[in-house]
């Protein structure tokens, strides 16, 4: 492990417009323990800021409380570790919305990079992109809640990465999960 | 990643004995959203089993329910790829009885390899699991919820896993992602 790997890193996880089970557009739901284990899987691999996506004002008001129960509330002081890993949470109304943040952070507009559990051809190796990350540019990692983010989003994208793979035919694994490995695979090189 | 490389692996998730904050011995309960992820991600790197260990009767009951749920219920046609996953599961009452289990199935005692965040003298490599995993003996994973494994289950094991690391010193990952990022780690090599 490089101990001094410090990319400059952006995390974003989309609930809108992502796809539901039958390839329509919807708004997902906020989960809690996506919030949980995606923020501490960032803090652990030193990712600047984890964004959480939602158009819906319902859902960023859900976000936002649990947000402050462990960063202001009573749960900062019974688990001051959860609290450091919740502080990279920023709530997003759109991607687009990410994109301008982290231009006004860093004086330059971030490379997106869309993940898939989908085969595609030309898609970016995590050896490929633990290159990337070398400069100083900034990168902004984007998973989809639901069954994957919409094709909008991922022809958008300067970057599509190959998916996550074990030594089965099973490619399912859930957003949190696929996210902590994805991290794992991207820092370590 | 090597697509043939079939470790005789086994993946316990234990609920008793684990200590809580203040490092007290405690029952904790079991979480929805544990079994899912680690199930999927179990399936994904092909571990032979699950075993979900509580000794609580009202929670092995929630635990055959949800099980239950997305193997035989409406879940399993809703989601069939869901129910593979949930499939790979049994409850357990104890690791002494996990490991009967196994070597009934496998006419052998597995080797004990137990997960912890906190560095310890003498552990484990990623690596060295990787070549154990090469022989054709059963290994039991065996991670702990809560804040960890009591020190009974530590002491009694074969091996003791080195913790994941990233590229901070923050160590607090979910267990979910934990289990995730291992599986990847020692199947990948």
């Amino acid at each position: 492990m490089k101990k001094l790997f410090k990319p400059n890193l952006y995390v974003a996880l989309v609930h809108y417009p992502v796809i539901n089970k039958s390839g329509n557009i919807i708004a997902s739901a906020v989960t809690n323990l996506d919030l949980h284990d995606m923020a501490r899987a960032a803090k652990t691999y030193g990712v600047k800021q984890l964004y959480v996506v939602t158009p819906l004002e319902d859902q960023k008001e859900l976000t936002q409380k649990i947000i402050s129960h462990w960063t202001s509330g009573t749960g900062s002081t019974f688990n001051p570790k959860r609290r450091e890993a919740l502080e990279l949470i920023t709530i997003s109304g759109s991607i687009q919305d990410v994109i301008q943040e982290i231009r006004s952070a860093e004086n330059s507009y971030p490379k997106t990079v869309v993940t898939s559990a989908k085969d595609s051809p030309g898609s970016t190796s995590f050896a490929e992109f633990h290159e990337l990350l070398e400069d100083s540019n900034p990168y902004l990692l984007i998973f989809g809640t639901g069954w994957g983010l919409a094709e909008e989003l991922i022809v958008q994208s300067d970057y599509l990465l190959e998916p996550v793979k074990g030594n089965t035919d099973y490619n399912h694994l859930s957003v949190r999960s696929a996210c902590s490995i994805i991290l794992d695979r991207i820092i370590r090189g």
